[in-house]
């Protein structure tokens, strides 16, 4: 067994997953940025109490959680909606509302390691703060559905499941039954598609209610429902209610959500959510000191289950492969044929990546044929061969294998010209 | 005191700094990946015996280390360097030769915080293994001084100072001092600018030399010294010479460098060192299982003193400037003049974001001249405005004040033709 090796739980990337980390990432900060939502970060270590007093003192036993060298109770976080109240309440005069903030960083949890899900995943959270209408839930959902789109995952491969906790208050209400109940129902609700028929039975029971009852309310509650009135209407009008199902078994964080309440799930794997959020207006004055009232709402995608639905999805496969293309390759290599001629070619090499050319070359003295080799494995658009000849160097284009001699003075500007061009090769091999 | 806030030594990243972060990683990366240079990524928590290997059982003060509930000792990571040679080693073979590898992330140590000066910061790191030449190294400080110069601090601002340990070698074996004498001797160079003479002369004379001497040999120890020929040749090549700077007393890590050295400073504000690094041949047998034997360059820059630098560096602030306007402002400010065509408002601007440009709106109906001043709030460089004449809107450049009217049908490729133009105000006001 080896020594050295990461601690549990945890993920080296090396240059594919790295890439593919990237790609995630910077998929999900471009369209965010389309949607007007502006990047913030909070700190990866925060205070245990931060977390303890949004979910309660059971949750630290799925913390990353320990106390400093000064004995604080510190955590690797979890999740960023806490740190997020906190940072926009403490501040909330200096900025405008609706605030309209996205995040992208890692997350933190204590749990046994399984197929997918380590103890450090990548999230991507947008949430709008200081608005409370359907039309701000709206456009979380249209950035969650734009996100997915633009990675290539369509309406063939995901579907959005929505609901609303006010359903669920009023038929309480409607029935009866007393407030302390609510958080067993919604327990029970949560778990209805997968629990023994006979157990949801009788815990029904227990707080006055039948199987029967429920499940004639949750066929009721459809997309005419009134609680989804001006969001149907919303995303109507921006072409997106195709992606919607309405699915009243959806009701997440039991303390937490308020309203709108919604789930990206994939259509073809079984896998877990993908991205998961809502309404939650009653946190921000939770966490902040002076009990800044803010409503809200808010979802988070991971970097796991996203990167099995991508690599499982043929739409999003090429978008995939030519994004870890792009961040492996280079766009020429400098082969060095004759020595004599390396001041010259380092000068160049120089002049090349100062106009945002990506360059690779050998450090020393090799046969051409492993330099050329080199330039296949780099993925080289071009190799540039300095020989004899120089001042003038030749020009390789190693996809269409064709070739052209150019004075070293114009080699910038012949490959930047190069560059413009579309990397086909030749019809016939 | 409030309750809820960052732990001890912690930052927020509002938009700002966020913005600021993301410019700075996104400068490094790009530079790289110039160089040829492939991105990777290590876990942010390494066991705690990966860095006393490295460095000795001392360094666990100044680690931000603990144990975790099943009672491990972790470490959020202090540096890369450790963790990249754990990774090159394992999985040698896959990767040819020399492997050029980039990373960015955050590191943590635990020490008491000071101005720009957290427990937290970001890191980039560049490093060359498998290749043990002076060409590698020149490929290394040539990167150092074109991502200083990419961030617009230039030759004026900055030097980098340059040592070799073998020219120490050589001298304490031309003065017969014995091999244990070593640390000792280098630890006295580290700190002989800064310390008292009598004090530097008695720790001297300990180990049987004097300070006449050692200074005598540093100002024979210049450019022209053999140790440093070929990595002359080579960044005169590049025309990057002229930022070098020997100074023999640069020495770095004690234990861990083994040939050239290097450090990154600024010419005008005395602040620490930008960045620093070197050869460390030995670490990655030291880091292996298998002893895998592979000599290693690098160096790594950190955000916070460089970013102070770029602050207050003429030359950096435009760029730095534009950067972070371009991080928190939006291309067009949707303006809904007559809420009966709010859902037409919403197509658009469904389109308009699928096209990949940067758009905001009021979720609510709004008076119109709120709505410009939110688009002005926003540095929108259009604000269009959806009115009675629907189909008919008017697109508004809010910076050249000049408006026209569009057939809703063609507003996509209008906007977009009309953001390739440059953003140019009128001359006069």
């Amino acid at each position: 067994m080896s020594t050295f090796r990461t601690v549990k739980g945890f993920r080296d990337f090396f240059p594919e997953e790295c890439a593919m980390r990237n790609y995630i990432a910077e998929t999900w900060r471009v369209v965010a940025r389309r949607y007007g939502f502006v990047e913030y970060e909070a700190p990866v270590v925060e205070s245990t109490d931060l977390f303890r007093k949004k979910s309660g003192n059971e949750i630290t036993a799925q913390l990353f959680c320990f106390r400093d060298k000064a004995d604080r109770e510190i955590t690797l976080r979890p999740e960023v909606t806490p740190s997020l109240a906190r940072m926009a309440t403490a501040r909330q005069r200096d900025f405008k509302k609706p605030i309209k903030w996205f995040q992208i960083g890692p997350c933190f949890r204590y749990e046994e390691p399984q197929e997918g899900r380590g103890r450090e995943f990548i999230q991507f959270n947008a949430d709008i703060l200081g608005d409370n209408s359907p039309a701000a839930d709206a456009e979380l959902i249209a950035l969650a559905i734009d996100v997915m789109r633009e990675f290539g995952v369509s309406e063939n491969d995901f579907i959005v499941r929505l609901s609303n906790r006010e359903i669920w208050n009023t038929f309480l209400a409607d029935q009866n039954i007393a407030p302390e109940h609510t958080a067993t129902f919604l327990s029970i609700i949560d778990k209805i598609e997968r629990a023994k028929p006979e157990d949801t039975e009788s815990k029904l029971a227990k707080i006055g209610l039948t199987t029967a009852i429920v499940r004639g309310f949750m066929a009721s509650a459809d997309e005419n429902h009134s609680a989804f009135a001006e969001l149907k209407a919303n995303l109507t009008a921006r072409g997106l209610w195709s992606f919607i199902k309405i699915d009243a078994t959806i009701v997440r964080g039991l303390a937490y959500y308020t309203g709108t309440v919604f789930e990206v799930f994939d259509l073809k794997h079984n896998l877990r959510a993908v991205a998961g959020g809502g309404r939650y207006d009653k946190l921000c004055a939770l966490m902040s000191d002076d009990n800044v009232d803010m409503p809200a709402a808010g979802f988070a995608m991971g970097d796991v289950v996203l990167g099995i639905l991508l690599k499982r999805t043929p739409g999003a496969q090429m978008k995939l492969t030519s994004a870890l293309l792009a961040a492996s390759s280079i766009d020429a290599f400098v082969v060095i044929a004759d020595e004599a001629q390396r001041p010259h070619a380092l000068a160049s090499i120089q002049q090349l990546r100062a106009a945002g050319i990506r360059i690779d070359y050998a450090f020393g003295s090799q046969k051409v044929g492993k330099q050329f080799q080199a330039a296949e494995d780099r993925k080289a658009r071009f190799a540039i061969v300095f020989g004899a000849e120089y001042p003038e160097v030749v020009i390789k284009n190693l996809i269409a294998r064709s070739q052209a001699s150019v004075p070293a003075a114009n080699l910038v500007d012949e490959v930047q010209k190069l560059l413009q061009e579309p990397a086909i090769g030749p019809l016939i091999a």
